[in-house]
């Protein structure tokens, strides 16, 4: 099983402005972008969101997802009616999820969202972080990494740059 | 006047951890890391450093700076005898900074340190960010950016990858 993060961040390293905002990252997408991202989904079985994530993405005008999606959220007890059949609420650690996410014959997981990256980050289930960064500081919002008790190694795999300046790097847990 | 940073951080942020340390910053240092940093300084006229770089750097065997260094410290009265006729203790903002080193013939300032680095990047003064990233999270510590209240925007002008999996990415304020 590999758990992958693919991510926008800041300069100063964050993923959104503290109210979710993203235009400071949006205004960056470009065909090079948009063909980063469908190479890395299309070896991709499941994703794994956050309660933040889903609210959001439920708010944008179609439902982006072309995958299983699984929401960690402890507070939403029932599917929205507009994703039925494409979304799972999930209440549980990261080690369970993997378990309840293998059982389930996935093996290429994509996690997304503050909260959910920092968690699998913590425990070390991070396998592959694919972060591309924004030529800009926005000066505060919300992290993409957050505290952790212990140095996690990774190995530089590769890195490109983008004609609109950001920058790509992959890596893999040592 | 071209005000630069030039500094290693974590992927997760971090020029140090919280005492100063910076082993997982410092093994990987070698041949094509030290070739950067002599181009560098190679264009540099003078640094600007805050008093717990300076401390730091005290503690190091031999100082290791070849240019006029300006130390921003209220609370160091006297320069210690060691570096005599290299290092001057001053204690002024950064457009006061500016002001004076200008004044005194230098263009090409190198300013190092969290506190400094985030002082100068809040008012605006930073022109060129040369940040190197090593492919670790160390978890916590000292950030390099901190709060600032406004978008700043740079411009990518290039990115280099080091044989050790560190990525050297080099930006100039739009």
């Amino acid at each position: 099983m590999k758990i992958s993060v693919y991510i926008g961040k800041s300069l100063d390293g964050f993923i959104a402005r503290n109210d979710g905002n993203i235009d400071w990252l949006v205004r960056f997408e470009n065909d090079e972008i948009a063909r980063s991202y469908t190479e890395f989904i299309g070896r991709i079985d499941a994703m794994v969101i956050g309660r933040g994530t889903f609210e959001k993405v439920l708010s944008f005008p179609s439902w982006p997802y072309e995958r299983p999606v699984f929401v960690l959220s402890t507070s939403i007890k029932k599917v929205p009616d507009v994703v039925a059949g494409k979304v799972t609420i999930i209440s549980m650690a990261p080690k369970e999820v993997l378990h309840y996410l293998s059982k389930k014959g996935f093996s290429n997981i994509y996690i997304d969202g503050g909260k959910v990256i920092q968690s699998f980050l913590r425990e070390g289930y991070v396998d592959e972080l694919i972060v591309t960064t924004v030529p800009s500081l926005i000066g505060k919002g919300i992290s993409l990494f957050g505290d952790i008790n212990t140095d996690i190694e990774f190995r530089h795999i590769k890195t490109d740059v983008y004609r609109n300046g950001l920058v790509k790097s992959q890596y893999e847990k040592k």
